[in-house]
Parts: C-alpha cells; structure tokens; sequence
C-alpha cells in the first residue's frame, strides 16, 4: 500500500482533453466523481492557453477537496494521441495539434504543484470501465472507442496491457479487416476504422450517394445539405433509413470480426465498446452479434460478453483519475 | 524457489506425442538434452498402448537419471488438441483420436510414479522457444507453428498466456485473415489456417491444376502421382516452380497480415515461426516481410523481428520438459 492510500480521504483529478471541451473532476478513491468543471476548448489559443484553463480547473477542484476535508492525490490527464509518459508530453495529437510536443504534464505539475500522469484516451476509457464500469471485476477484456477513429485497449490479468512500451499497444482500429478493403487514415487498408468509425460512416455515405448513383432519400438530402455526421445518420437509421442502417451494419460486421479475432487470440471473451458512436448501439449490436457468431469457431457465441460503455463521457474522468491513482501507487513503491 | 530447484542436479522429462513418433528426453534445468528415446507411434494399438510405451521410455530414462546421479523432478507431456490440464486428460485430439478422453497424465504417473504435466503442442513450442530457443530472453512474442494446421502461442511478461482459461488460446491459425477466404477446417473462413498450413498448400496446389486447368508442369505431375505435400511443393519452389512459389507467396502474405495484426493489438515486435512447414522458410520469409512492411502502420518495419524456431523438433522435448519445471514449482509454491 503506498503512503497515499494509508487514508481514505485521499481524492484525485481526472482531467479530459476533447477537441470540443476541457473536462476535469474531482473523484475519489473508488471512482465516484464528487464534482466537475468544463470549459469550451479553445484550441486556437494554443497550448499554453489550454494549461491554464486545465490548471485553473484544477486548482478549483484542489481548493473545494480541501473544503471537503479530503486530500489530493495526483492529478491524471487523458488526451488522444501518442503520449511519452516519461517527459509528460503529448508527442502527437491527432485532433489538436498545437499540443503536438507541449510538456502539458510538466505545465500542469508546475501551475498546481501536484504529481501528474498522463495517458492515451482509449486507455484512460479502459481504466475507467474497468474501475467503476461495464468491466468492474473482470480481468481480462478488449476495449473498443468508437468516434472520429477507433480506439482501443487491452485490459489483461486485471492490469493495462501496455506492451513493449513501443509507443503504440491495442490498436484495435488498425487490426486488418478486409486486406482490399477501404483505404484508411493510417495509410492501410481495409483496417476497422475503416469500416467502424464516424469518419467511415460519413465516407460510406457519401459514397453511397456518389457512386450509388442516390438522387433521393435522407441520406441525399444530409448530404446535399452537407449535414452527413455519424449523429445525422444515426437520426435516419432510428427512422428506419435502409442505406443508413446498410452503414451500421457494415460497421456491426467488422468489430464482429475483429472481436472474434482478438477473443480467438487472447482467448477471453469480454468486450466493452464505448466512445460517441457507441450511442447508434441499437442499430449495431445486433450485425455485430451476428458477425461474431459467425467468425469466431473457439468459443460458444453464448458466452461472448459484448457491452456498451457503463460510465459514456464519465469514463473519462474517472479513468484519468483512475490514473492518478496507479501512478502514485507506482511512485510510492 | 521450490523444494525441487535447492539443488542443480534436478533434471525433467519431456515427452513429445506426434502422429509419427512418440519421443521423450531428459532434459536438464538450463533446457538441455542429455537423452532422448523415440518409438513409432502405433496409435492404431490405441491410446494405452501408447502409454506403456511412453512409460517405458520414462522409467529408461530415469534410470538413465539415476546413473548419472541426478534427481528427477517431473515429466512433461505435449501434445497437440484441447487439454484438461486438472484431470491430466486429452480431450480432443484431431491427429490422435484413440487419446479422446484418455487420462493420459494419470496413467503414465502410475506408471512412473512421477508427477506429471500436460500442455497443447504450440505451447509447448511457445515454452521451448522461451526458454532456450530463438526467443530466450524476449519478455513478449507471438508463436506460429506451421504444419497440418497452424498453431500459435504467446508469451506475455516472460510467460505463457493463457487467457481465461477456457480451453482455447492464442488461435493464431483461427484469426480471419480474408473473410470471403477459402473454407477453413474450423468452420469459418479465410483463417490463417486456410492460407499458412501444409493443409493450405496441398489444397491450393489442387486448386490450380483443377480451377486453373493446369496440364503440365511441376505441380501437375506431382498431383498425377497422387504425391502433393508440403514437402514436395516445396522441392518444386526451390527448383523456381511459379505457381509453387505463388503458393508460398500467399502462405507468407497471410502470415504478414496476421503478424501485422498481433504487433497492433499486442503492442509488441518479435515473432517466433516453427513447425514442420517452415523448414520452407526461405520461399515464404521474403513475401511475409513485405505484407508485414505493407500492412502494418503503427511500427516501423525495420523493428519487426521474425525468428525461425532455433531448436526446431528439440523444441517440443525442452518445451515439454519446461512444462514440468514450471508446474513442479507452481505445486511446490
């Protein structure tokens, strides 16, 4: 037990960079968040600008655990992209650049004068499901973050699976569906985000239209309006949209496979898929089911346990706290 | 450290159950061969007549162990299916099937009246490997044995994965690799199996010359002669037979992808390839790299590493004899 864990009142600071906002919260040590604070992410101002919105926001929360009677822990950050936990410094963020090579950590020690640690996003949702969420007390799990990419993790013996320490672990959205699929950001092809992200459904649909040869319909329409996001083709499937749900399916499909590909290699059989597309849950789940059943020739489709994020946004914060905690565990050692 | 490893003079036994042979070693605690015995294996005279002849086998060789005055510690046995390793039980064996049911690990502890353990024959490869093979000393890898089928392992912090525990493991030969592929044995399709084995070889040699009505050359003689096998495509590959190389081009393109694949997920680098088939290494290396270099995005090609088996049929006998080192010291915990 390190020195920090001794008491009870012991609290942490999850911190959330989105490209829409700057999240952080104050949560104690069984993952219940006691308080949050939120600010518009003005990323056009810098990065700097965006560490002291963060540390303003921190300082806040240190002041109202103080308050509470309760004492900060550590403070942990998860933001997307390649993090080199080491220096504290996001290496490289694909949906905010200006943080590309910016010491946030360091920047973040300095203004409040607390430890910080830093970790990926799919990594953070990871920690956070597994602490007080959808995988609570399973130790062996595949975390799939559905939004403008995909995102993953690799929970194993009850710890994050980081690999070699390469840079890269669980990158579930570039495992290789289809080798002569659709082109993906990455520069394969046919990878599951290729198949299972926003960004793919936006692609799906404007090719359906383009190459389809669609002149009518909602999906015409959204995109003559330039309107085509994976909410607005959401909205259509729930409507009952053929070519919309044709998409979901496509999507359900492809993490069918790459599920059944991971549970045939890591020989488990727990998933939990979260991030912002996660929410067209009814109109992918049951193609992913039927996906899975299909492919996977080890295990009992029966006893495959696909689940939807428990914590949605929350998972986040608790998560980035969640990695606070481990990483003074760490220190104390 | 367990009561059995106080002393050096500690040796095992590891036991090799293949279609062909059946072979056992004494193997010393740094993974050396000191003796090996090996018998037909009449499989046909069913699953207790090939006990009593692994027992004899055994029992010579712990004499052999006396004599030399060292202690024997326990014996290990590997063999290819789906183990019951509580009730030392073979339960499914594909190549072997008077072993269905059989409690193997029982009867040959009577029989010897050591302690015995079991474990599936790419594990066993996996621990070999590990242990005093081309992946001594490598903490995380992936294992690929290429024969009738493909089996697979991995080996996570230093030692072997295995899941949750439910039967089936590191099914390298079942991930999809194509999902409109070829028909796999397994039920599903385009498995790696239905490109990498020596299974594949045969069937894709018999595809060209009936679908691609083929009427000369190389592979349609060998055909003619009823004599496809892994073996004699090969020789066909090595004179620089076109359609016996296109055959390893795909075998190696497979493998790349489904490498690609595990480096993603896994986060790791070193892949270990052993079994009967890749004693073709040389047909199939060259197009494995370069499906490898094509399809991965996450790691820089040039750090990928991919090891040919150092002690090829060794590999089973040290592994098997690790087996019982490991499951001696977990008993002795």
């Amino acid at each position: 037990m390190g020195v920090n864990e001794r008491v009870d009142d012991t609290v942490y600071i999850g911190v959330d960079i989105g490209g829409t906002n700057l999240r952080s919260a104050l949560v104690d040590g069984s993952g219940n968040i006691l308080e949050m604070k939120k600010d518009k992410c003005r990323i056009d101002l810098g990065a700097r600008s965006a560490a002291e919105t963060l540390a303003a926001q921190c300082l806040g929360l240190a002041r109202s655990a103080e308050d509470r009677g309760l004492v900060l822990g550590a403070i942990g950050v998860g933001v997307a992209g390649k993090i080199d936990k080491a220096a504290e410094t996001v290496v490289f963020s694909p949906n905010l650049p200006p943080l590309d090579g910016y010491p946030l950590g360091i920047e973040l020690g300095k203004r409040t004068g607390s430890p910080v640690f830093m970790e990926n996003d799919a990594n953070v949702f990871g920690l956070g499901e597994s602490f007080a969420g959808a995988a609570k007390g399973i130790d062996n799990w595949a975390g799939m973050t559905l939004g403008t990419g995909v995102g993953g993790c690799l929970i194993l013996g009850g710890a994050l699976w980081e690999g070699d320490g390469l840079g890269f672990c669980a990158e579930i959205g570039h495992v290789i569906i289809q080798p002569d699929g659709p082109p993906c950001a990455c520069g394969s092809k046919g990878c599951l985000e290729s198949f299972s992200s926003a960004t793919a459904l936006v692609k799906g649909a404007k090719r359906l239209v383009r190459e389809g040869g669609m002149r009518e319909g909602m999906l015409f329409e959204l995109w003559r309006e330039n309107a085509l996001s994976a909410d607005t083709i959401y909205e259509c499937a729930k409507k009952g949209d053929g070519p919309s749900l044709s998409l979901f399916e496509t999507m359900g499909w492809a993490l069918g496979v790459a599920i059944s590909n991971l549970f045939s290699v890591l020989g488990i059989r727990h998933a939990v898929i979260g991030g912002g597309v996660s929410a067209a849950w009814d109109v992918f789940i049951g193609p992913l089911e039927a996906s899975l059943a299909h492919s996977i020739s080890m295990l009992d489709p029966e006893l495959a346990v696909i689940r939807r994020s428990a914590l949605g946004d929350d998972a986040a914060l608790i998560g980035a706290a969640r990695v606070a905690q481990i990483g003074l565990r760490g220190q104390a050692k």
